[in-house]
């Protein structure tokens, strides 16, 4: 790397850490922000479950039995095929939405008094509840950009598009919810700029440190938000001295501390992962999820006892791109759990982290939590976990997926330290410290939305600590 | 990075640049080498066209068409449906190779007399002319692991298993001829050995600089092999001075010297590229192809003017893992070209890559030579790289893709340094160092397998001259 450029990235990342320990922020205090957000409560949707046979602009095309819209953009809810390796059998069928088209998702940043400050949206979904939640800057789908639904142009999406407006922080592909979707992928991106911003009363400036105070609260940081915040520049591959600014972040990270095993040693593991997937997947009519026992009904495409179902909504609203419209959703029966459980090894936190292989990741196992549950599932280390001692839990928080895709989708965050975990880790998992979670996400298709939602989450902990 | 560890991958790239710059070698001299080769000659193949309906073992599926192997395994010939984005219309259709198993390319690493040497095998190849070439020590497909075509067990593959016998120096996943394959990928591997290796007359220890000086051979040293040799670990993120015992390959990569650009903007580029991606792909069956002008003969799926056909084989040999086998092959109409144009900016080289989305690229676009064609095809800059003078070619030589699945698809690789390109590329095009070439190709899913390819051209032009 050049020098200059290398300082560059230096002092973004001592940067970024003075903002994660600014907790509070006096030209933006939380108490307002409080307040203001209250003001948004009202500016909610009106969402109602209609039949597949009234969503207004979809429909289910004759043979395959698919979902889509009109145009052929947005998202279609398809079939998906998953065979066990080397088994000549069927397999089972199960519905996924399959989104082809990479949007983007981008929070812009600007420093105040010295302080950088990220802006965020207060932005009401169909799916969430709470519906209003805190987005990125943008959340913007590439129909959003070239205007396919015939909507008001995105706020601040020019900071985003090619060339950037600004600095650009961070510019990388994500992968996303795999037991949904079929190779789904966002860019999350952060820009940094040092023009004046137009205010506007639903975006609000907050500290990276105000921010992992407000992740504490349930179902308001929104899943786009978590992810690309997990994005953000703190663990380069050398840290100087300066990052010690950030404090309990700079610690939780690893500090100047060696890890249990180098970087190589965990992206080798992932390979071996990843060359030794147990399944095959591949999109199919919707119509064939009858054979694996799920039923296309007129309100629902559900299976007994199934993890989750799609249904049908008509949106009113006022505030957002298009006034009213139906989509379909995907609804999870209940919330799932994802928790890390974490250990220190010569005093450095370190998380057992699994290679989990779900059906719609586009490059096989990704880097996933101790726990990773759909709702009613059962793994390894979940009963232990959840039933962790108040004093040994770092981070406990309900929070939601997201609200354009999935209707009221929660999931239990936890971080929980317990020093009786296996330090020979069973097959499949790796103690990891989160200064290379955060390096392997800042690659892009390393490490899945619940890994990243909490290395945020462990990063808010610490710096609470 | 653990200081040991650190210092043990640092020794590995000064180790593999005295190995390339050992353009002979006492204990195994080249000279022994070819004329062992020679031997090697007459145990070829019989390699006959059969038409379809003779493939023992295979079939086209009922109602999709797709050809398939009785057990499921191996591979399949599917049709590929590609749309331009946001295109309603139904795009184009047309055979691809669905191959999801990911297979081992093996090459096992040892010193002899203080310099590393790599043992390559003489392989022959149904598609391959001639039939036999220099392959990794293991070629082995997921279905070799597990024995599924019943042959003998695959030499030395106990080497690649896991555990690894040897310290692993490279193990990374790369894709492979998006334009042929479906989300093809395979795990590439260097394992070094302390142990003594059984000798067998079909194996060959070579140093990198012998390889080097191979590689100006037509159709000797095979893709995979090249493949897996651009994953050698020559180029960490830190070069120390030890490293400069590479002499010309050192150089060749940049030396100490500063790239005209960060990693970060040249991976920056690529994300940008890869989500605005101009098409969106998908299999259906194979029938479909009619569509878009295929014809699906008793001999040959083909289309007029089209690139390549689909035809199918009798393969008869008694040194493979199964005497006699049939199978389907794709044949190129004619040969590629792949080639980079060069320039040195500051004193060092760079090379002018395009982000080039293939349809069955797993991830999006990867990073390929500045011109990039299938047989017939044109491109920006092809005509100015072919009709180079001679003293502006470093490299020329017409080398074969994957005999396994190909039948006689050569490509050109050229490597032509033209001062006269444009210092500002046109868009999706980018200046890169090998150094920078090489660490994309060391993350794996970044660098498109022709470019690979001309990566280890490259060094073998720097270490010749």
């Amino acid at each position: 790397m050049n020098g200059a450029r290398e300082r560059a990235a230096v002092g973004t990342t001592a940067r970024l850490m003075r903002s994660a320990a600014a907790a509070d922020s006096a030209r933006f205090p939380l108490a307002a922000f409080r307040e203001r957000l209250r003001a948004h409560g009202h500016r909610s949707f009106a969402v109602e479950r209609v039949p597949f046979a009234d969503l207004d602009q979809w429909h289910a095309e004759p043979g395959t039995g698919n979902l889509r819209h009109r145009t052929g953009r947005f998202f279609t809810v398809e079939g998906l095929r998953r065979t066990a390796w080397g088994d000549p059998g069927p397999g089972a069928v199960r519905p996924v939405m399959v989104q082809p088209e990479i949007g983007v998702l981008g929070i812009v940043v600007k420093e105040f008094d010295g302080v950088l400050h990220l802006l965020l949206q207060a932005k009401a979904e169909p799916g969430n509840v709470p519906a209003v939640q805190l987005s990125p800057t943008v959340q913007a789908t590439r129909s959003n950009f070239t205007r396919s639904h015939g909507g008001s142009a995105v706020r601040f999406l020019e900071y985003f598009t090619s060339p950037a407006r600004g600095r650009v922080l961070a510019d990388v592909l994500q992968s996303e919810h795999g037991e949904y979707f079929l190779h789904k992928r966002n860019r999350h991106m952060l820009v940094e700029t040092g023009e004046e911003v137009p205010e506007h009363p639903d975006f609000h400036w907050l500290t990276l440190g105000q921010l992992y105070r407000l992740l504490h609260e349930d179902r308001l940081v929104n899943m786009d938000t978590r992810s690309v915040l997990a994005c953000a520049p703190l663990a380069p591959a050398s840290a100087p001295a300066t990052d010690r600014d950030g404090g309990g972040v700079w610690h939780s990270l690893g500090g100047a501390s060696r890890p249990r095993h180098t970087m190589e040693e965990v992206v080798r593991w992932l390979t071996r992962a990843r060359a030794g997937q147990s399944h095959v997947s591949r999109p199919v009519p919707l119509a064939e999820v009858e054979e694996s026992g799920w039923r296309r009904g007129p309100e629902e495409i559900s299976r007994d006892g199934g993890p989750f179902r799609v249904v049908a909504v008509r949106v009113r609203t006022a505030g957002r791109e298009v006034g009213s419209w139906c989509q379909p959703l995907v609804n999870p029966r209940g919330a799932g759990v994802s928790a890390f459980g974490a250990t220190r090894f010569d005093g450095v936190l370190h998380v057992l982290a699994q290679a989990k292989e779900e059906p719609g990741l586009i490059t096989g196992p990704e880097v996933a939590p101790t726990v990773q549950c759909l709702p009613g599932e059962s793994a390894p280390f979940a009963d232990r976990l959840l039933s962790a001692p108040a004093e040994r839990i770092r981070f406990d928080t309900v929070l939601a997926e997201e609200g354009g895709r999935f209707l009221a989708a929660d999931n239990r965050y936890l971080l929980v330290e317990d020093d009786t975990l296996p330090a020979i880790p069973p097959p499949g998992y790796h103690w990891l410290t989160l200064r290379q979670l955060a390096r392997l996400t800042a690659w892009g298709h390393h490490v899945s939305v619940q890994a990243r939602t909490l290395l945020v989450c462990a990063l808010a902990a610490a710096a609470d600590a």
